[in-house]
């Protein structure tokens, strides 16, 4: 690193006598470095990550490459990922403390973060298939999306602050125009990358058809491209959320962008909602409904923090531009309202991007594991033949779905119903 | 120019011997350079503006100072708002040509536009004001609109450029913070600024005391300061309108921002509800109806025309990432309603605008001569309180005015009431 200008990718042979001369990996691993032992463990879609372990401690070094890891170098992505995961991370520390791997050092020209290694972590997407609970999972989720939401947003910060981490954030296009197309576009015609299950051509056809539907999906990806309200995740699903049975992070912030604040919110409400779909195909009717249960009750719960978190934000940190106590309090008036028209709109955009995910999950480029490890291939048409046409619902139908138990009723109806 | 780096205001002593060496100057004002005349012409809030006149030609010289023109030094302001003038100039000059001034020459350090001098054009709030209609008015600001609004969308944009445009245009922070300031925030409560004519307290009561109206105002701050969706003037009223008697031009957009598309159009519409209702003020009853009635046909023409335009380039121009083709008319199905939906969207916000716009101009710091210059305070105080009950109706009750046909019934019904 240090004897390098050049960007050039880690391998197990180079990783030692790469970072053996970089304090913050020393002062972690051990000074001496002929104990320290790597090991790559990269199955996400876009980076190299390896494990370094010296006898006093281990870390995590996360390294992008030039180009899209799952697919190969014929798809190009920038390496400037890994500066906005690093500022991402910076921002989701300060603002939702704890919630995030430790930082301990960053190279923008080697796109490098060497990071706290979560152990004994699991990705939240594996316990939910495996059908592992967590404890306390709804509390970090709720607060870090309260707490980054408000905190990034015009409630709280510095107009000219936030005007100039947004325009750094823009600089992340590459990524945001993998969601634009990916999530929000290819679902919704036959695109070239797109792939699903054999089985659900009428269902597709059904959802392609649907003008109404479409109209409000690119509503969502209008609000999407140019609506800057906080700084997102980008990408808050539940292969970003590592967990033991009762601690949970969040990582993976490299899609990060200024947005909506139903962005995360739905996204991640969506990856539940999906998880709980799937379990019949993962669990025995012994334990399956209590688990699913569970699933539908951390949606509740997470959504519960995250608006008496938001709410208490609202009451004791609202500093910025926007809704100032000037105008309401300041004038002995409530703003009660000003918050619970806010925390509709949030709500209906989440309804929205989680109806989107679903769909984008199942028709286009990037399955997820919980539809994907299915083996039969008719178990798993039927299982997202109900997600799909749930996706559709929340979209089209989102102004009746009040609140969180009404998601929970519609979800137990789709998990009924049969719809091949 | 050429031979000082350092910013220095431009006096009528300097300015030949500073531009004389520039060549577009010399090219257009003739190059002898003893017949160049210059006289100050600024009667704008912020800058200095001269009118340079050589035997062969004139221009404008507008020139930032790192302050308020209005207020003085005590209210500094960033030189770089010429950089963003010249480079909105130069986006509107190539998204709608001909409807701006031709720009020659800029000078970043010296925060300099030289442009083309409008002659015989006037500011068309004089023109309001004196009662002299202007042909052809309404095509310009309409197709002004559609062009820059649809051309500096994501609906026609390659989105990576539009997202380093819009990084580019959130350093106008300074000025953007003015109109958060003055326009959205200072009307709806007792801010130091602020000044009213005497006997508006009772109807300002009603203003500062409607929670309702104010959560509305301050979700359009949000949109304002969070809504990217293209490139508006920003300052699109009647003072950034020349005109001849059959010429128009826009002119002054140094507070061009990414923001809502139904900005400039509401504020351009609520600066034609004011000249109409302050009409009474200025206008013989023998001529006062036929000028009030051009005044609201202005705004239906204008507002056909944008809806015309904008309607022609989402069929011949629609090459953005939104609402693309391959979703609606490649899949043989129509982008009709996903159109409708959007041109309902950017009226309701420039009707919330337009009522915003009212309650600044005579709550908040910048007055507008169409109430300012009425002597008799009681008279004045009368047509206010009616453009103010207006402008509360606008934000309130958007979603029962479907058209400008609508709003023009609005407008004669709040010109016939007396609220005082």
């Amino acid at each position: 690193m240090t004897t390098s200008t050049e960007y050039e990718p880690l391998t197990l042979e180079t990783i030692v006598p790469r970072l053996k001369l970089i304090e913050p990996v020393t002062s972690i691993l051990g000074s001496d470095t002929s104990k320290w032992k790597a090991a790559e463990i990269g199955d996400g879609n876009l980076n190299l990550v390896f494990i370094l372990k010296g006898d006093k401690g281990s870390l995590i070094v996360k390294q992008a490459l030039p180009y899209v890891r799952l697919v190969g170098d014929s798809w190009p992505l920038p390496l400037t990922r890994a500066f906005f995961e690093y500022n991402s991370l910076v921002r989701q520390n300060s603002r939702a403390p704890n919630s995030v791997p430790k930082v301990f050092f960053f190279d923008k020209v080697q796109a490098l973060i060497v990071m706290e290694f979560l152990h004994p972590h699991k990705i939240l997407r594996g316990k939910l298939i495996a059908g592992e609970p967590v404890t306390g999972i709804s509390e970090v989720l709720g607060l870090f999306c309260a707490r980054t939401l408000f905190r990034g947003s015009d409630l709280s910060m510095d107009t000219s602050d936030k005007k100039n981490d947004v325009a750094l954030f823009l600089g992340n296009s590459a990524l945001c125009d993998i969601t634009e197309s990916l999530v929000f576009t290819d679902p919704y015609f036959d695109a070239k990358m797109n792939h699903n299950t054999p089985g659900l051509e009428k269902i597709i056809g059904q959802i392609r058809g649907d003008i109404n539907l479409k109209v409000k999906v690119q509503d969502a990806l209008m609000k999407f491209s140019s609506n800057t309200e906080t700084l997102c995740h980008g990408d808050l699903h539940s292969g970003s959320v590592m967990c033991t049975t009762d601690d949970t992070k969040i990582i993976d912030p490299e899609f990060g962008f200024y947005g909506p604040m139903g962005f995360d919110i739905g996204m991640l409400i969506s990856n539940f909602l999906m998880a709980y779909i799937s379990q019949p195909a993962h669990r025995s009717s012994k334990n399956l409904v209590k688990f699913q249960d569970w699933i539908l009750e951390i949606i509740i719960k997470f959504y519960e923090v995250f608006t008496n978190e938001f709410t208490n934000l609202w009451k004791t940190e609202r500093n910025g531009i926007l809704f100032p106590k000037s105008l309401f309090e300041d004038q002995g008036q409530s703003s009660e309202k000003a918050l619970e028209a806010l925390l509709k709109n949030i709500w209906f955009d989440a309804l929205t991007i989680s109806g989107i995910e679903i769909h984008r999950r199942i028709l286009s480029l990037a399955h997820n594991a919980d539809f994907e490890d299915i083996k039969d291939e008719i178990i798993r048409s039927r299982l997202e033949a109900k997600a799909l046409m749930m996706g559709k619902e929340l979209i089209l139908n989102r102004e009746a779905i009040n609140d969180t138990n009404a998601l929970s009723i519609i979800a137990r109806r789709f998990n009924q119903g049969s719809f091949l």
